[in-house]
């Protein structure tokens, strides 16, 4: 099951190619992840109150088409758990159906002291939430 | 007559103080502007293309809150013209009803070569929709 | 005596209007206040390290002219004690001389629990080093 | 031969984890690509000018450690040449010689259309400049 959100692109997002700059696709990566999270328990301020940081380890990218001012870009996400430590967002942006940034982002669950975490068992069923023939 | 509306703080507009980064609430206040104008007649995109840049001259803010990862800021606008070549967007952010920022944007029109030109016949209505008395 | 530092334009400062987003410029100007504090005493994560948030209360700017990729911007920097509970600095963004943007940044200090407290005595100092007949 | 250029982790590239936000790291690579290309014959903003639009196609990252304000990162470049059409930039970010992150980006060349061209000679010769031995 697909988690989807959209966000409009603005001036903030582009850069003088006339395009998206592309960092900033990472952004709205992020805030798909956000509400991810927000809409299967806890919010992200949330975990982090919990001393559950998650954080990103790795990530691929590919730019396929380039978004501009004014776009609706619609984040998909979905989530799988690659072993009790590390997960995979599995994200892509779309323009009115059309594939414009996919990702592969890794996280890993940190706690305040930035050591490394088990995920903790909410964040495990978000792998089920995101696929539930998984 | 206001204009109002909503976006939440994710990470990207945070900084390691604990609260959003200065400048960002100014990211905010775009995005406001741009809906605003997309509400009245034409998006930014679509000004652009007709040849009419609207460009920031002068502006001022004050800080009196702080907002912090998750908030909900809903962006608050009004326009007035201060005449044919300058107006201005009198605009607030708010977390549930309290203030946060307050900023006064100058605006100015450009055509293509950056050359001041006057408002358009239609930003000027932007007046008197942001103030039905006006 | 201004306080000097200079830093190129790069894509990330950027919009789709082919010059400097106008909220970056502010970036522009936070890098000056760091260098300028570094270079009179204690660097900002030093100061924050001692329990000494400096935070911008209220600012105004002027944008004078566009800067485009690849320029160069000095950002000059002066500071007044307005108060022992506030300061300002005056920073401006020069390209080859010729005067971009200028803004009045007005400053206060927090304590970790966000309290107004007074310019401890090393920043009131700044203010003679800004402007030593002061 | 590789290229090294430094700088400064400031407020705007932090997050309210206390570390730089991911995709910032981005813009630190960005800036030395540019360097990169600038010391070798064309800024970006010539090449663009040239009609030589030089866009990320794809890139991996990994994430090492997070850098903090204040932190003085180098960015450590080399370029390959992998096609007439596909170059990449092999890149990572240094903090004293510690690797903080590292990055493959790949690059292709378009013209003002948005068309995918070949690399032109300048930069096919950077990939010997990167890898004198290549």
């Amino acid at each position: 099951m697909e988690h989807r959100v959209s966000y409009k692109v603005y001036y903030e997002d582009t850069d003088c190619l006339g395009v998206v700059y592309y960092a900033n696709y990472l952004r709205f990566m992020e805030r798909g992840r956000s509400e991810f999270l927000g809409a299967h328990g806890r919010s992200v301020a949330e975990w982090n109150s919990q001393g559950v940081l998650l954080v990103v380890h790795a990530l691929t990218m590919k730019f396929r088409k380039a978004a501009v001012l004014g776009d609706m870009l619609d984040v998909v996400s979905t989530f799988t758990l690659d072993s009790v430590f590390r997960g995979t967002f599995h994200q892509r942006l779309e323009r009115a159906g059309e594939l414009v940034v996919d990702a592969e982002v890794q996280i890993v669950c940190l706690d305040p002291d930035l050591q490394l975490i088990r995920f903790p068992e909410d964040l495990r069923a978000l792998a089920a939430a995101g696929h539930p023939q998984g």
